[in-house]
């Protein structure tokens, strides 16, 4: 009666409600309260919106939502990842790619297809949306850990030296943004929020 | 040192954190827990996102996703309006106009105009986009309200005519999601979940 499309859709949309359920390290502004991918993914699309014009060279906004809204999906199966965890493997693990085959697999082919390239793309870091998006995820847990005094950088013991290298990802595509991460790490520094290494 | 079009958007980008408390009456799928307002418009737009191909009409999904990740911004100052509260306004009122002049307002002047135009036009439900948009915001409560035996329904003692009225929605904007909606609402009748009236 309906498209097989639809069906396979619904089903989709009924499996990614699990991503309510995961839980970041980093919580909210100003908060006790960790965040949940949900949660995280929809506050990054809207950060990529609002700070586009802010690239060094023209991106694809629907193409980096796209990866925004898609990009935690893996970890209804693969959990999440703590930024800082030394002990783990963060890039495109056989987990998270087994994960990406189950999930995106729900959908009809051709869009399963799509949902994987553009999550691929993202995982590899080399397009002008990959880097935008990328820089979006890390810059919201940064803004996190300043307005919570420390945030996670304090509950898990993690110095300055650490930081500057994860949030060394937005020189590659936003000047702009990479000055403004780079000067609230200091700042963080001298506020005796963040340990000096 | 920085654009000041940047430290407005950082602001934004703080306030908006709140809609991560706004809780809705509905609830997750096959769950016991409320659903907040980051997550519901986390989920509409990657439904909107999932589900295009079914709109009778060309649509523009990138001002599709642009209103869905938007439209309960309001909700910061508004609160949340229960679908089924008939002692309530749920158009457009004074309050939310209030509010989105507020919370868009603390953007770029050019871009607040933007957002509060996306707003508008989804409130307004008149375009194509708006009409695909409200027809998401819609069927994830349906969905959820199924998966959890009636749900909301059942909790405030809704009935077969109010819910068939608030889904005449997707009639507008896709023949296919009407039918399956429909579809779904009398199999929830059959399944003793939906009270008939």
């Amino acid at each position: 009666m309906y498209p097989k499309d639809l069906l396979q859709q619904i089903a989709f949309i009924k499996e990614i409600d699990k991503i309510k359920y995961i839980e970041r390290r980093t919580k909210l502004f100003n908060s006790d309260r960790r965040e949940n991918d949900a949660e995280h993914s929809w506050h990054l699309a809207l950060m990529a919106l609002v700070l586009a014009q802010h690239a060094n060279e023209p991106i694809d906004i629907l193409k980096v939502i796209k990866m925004l809204l898609i990009h935690d999906l893996v970890e209804i199966d693969a959990g999440d990842t703590f930024l800082f965890d030394t002990t783990k493997n963060h890039d495109n693990t056989e987990e998270e790619r087994t994960a990406a085959a189950r999930i995106f697999g729900l959908l009809p082919e051709k869009q399963a297809e799509e949902f994987k390239a553009i999550w691929e793309e993202f995982e590899a870091r080399q397009t002008a949306e990959a880097k935008f998006a990328r820089s979006m995820d890390r810059l919201e847990p940064l803004l996190q850990n300043v307005s919570n005094k420390g945030g996670t950088w304090q509950e898990f013991n993690v110095g300055y030296s650490q930081v500057l290298q994860k949030q060394n990802v937005h020189e590659a595509i936003s000047t702009t943004i990479d000055h403004y991460a780079k000067e609230l790490i200091q700042q963080s520094v001298e506020a005796g929020i963040l340990r000096k290494d």
